[in-house]
């Protein structure tokens, strides 16, 4: 059973992982990535950026650098706030905000099936030339 | 010339770029990724891992652990060193090092046309939706 011919161990068992992270850029830099789809998506739930950024253990001042990093480069704000002084008024995700979201995901979605289907044809590759030695 | 109809700036002329990442992932952790492709590079074109780690301003011991690690996780190792004390015997490419490296431009090429056609797939979904408001 435990008697392989030419490998002291057996390294083929565990194959490669294809992985990668994906993200968007605007004008100033990243404009929408991981992070800043999920704080959307708690400011949708909580309809308060405050209240978004505690659930992501984030500062408020960070979420709302994200939030108005993300109004200033979309074509439409993501995010309305209601006026109403500190911690006041709510905040509401926009309709261009939701399709934010939808893009987002999609975009994630396709990436991942991306990745399997590279792991499986480049791992096939890999294993065609390795005993034709061309030098 | 400069009279727009509705927006104060023309934030629509800057459109977002979809961009990303991607490595690979081997039984510890890292196996493939820019760096150490690159790292590989320039092995075979030093013949030494001493040479290619001073070409990249890198230190010969982050080098060594990086190559170990490629070795260690790959089926067949990517660098035979020729035995010869410290900074002695100088450092080859194997043939399936040459193949990781081709794997991992492959890889990366795919990417890059992965990435386009998001873009443009999913930049013009995200307009089509603008003005219906479904809600």
């Amino acid at each position: 059973m435990h008697r392989e011919k030419s490998s002291s161990r057996k390294k083929a068992a565990i194959s490669p992982v294809f992985r990668g992270r994906v993200w968007i850029d605007g004008k100033d830099g990243t404009f929408l990535g991981h992070g800043r789809i999920v704080l959307l998506e708690r400011i949708r739930e909580h309809g308060s950026i405050t209240k978004a950024a505690r659930s992501m253990e984030m500062s408020y001042r960070h979420a709302w650098e994200l939030v108005d990093s993300m109004n200033s480069q979309a074509e439409e704000p993501f995010v309305s706030a209601a006026t109403g002084g500190k911690g006041g008024g709510g905040a509401q995700l926009t309709d261009a905000g939701e399709n934010a979201i939808r893009l987002f995901w999609k975009f994630s979605e396709d990436f991942q099936v991306f990745l399997k289907q590279e792991q499986k044809k480049l791992s096939f590759q890999r294993k065609m030339p390795k005993k034709a030695s061309k030098k």
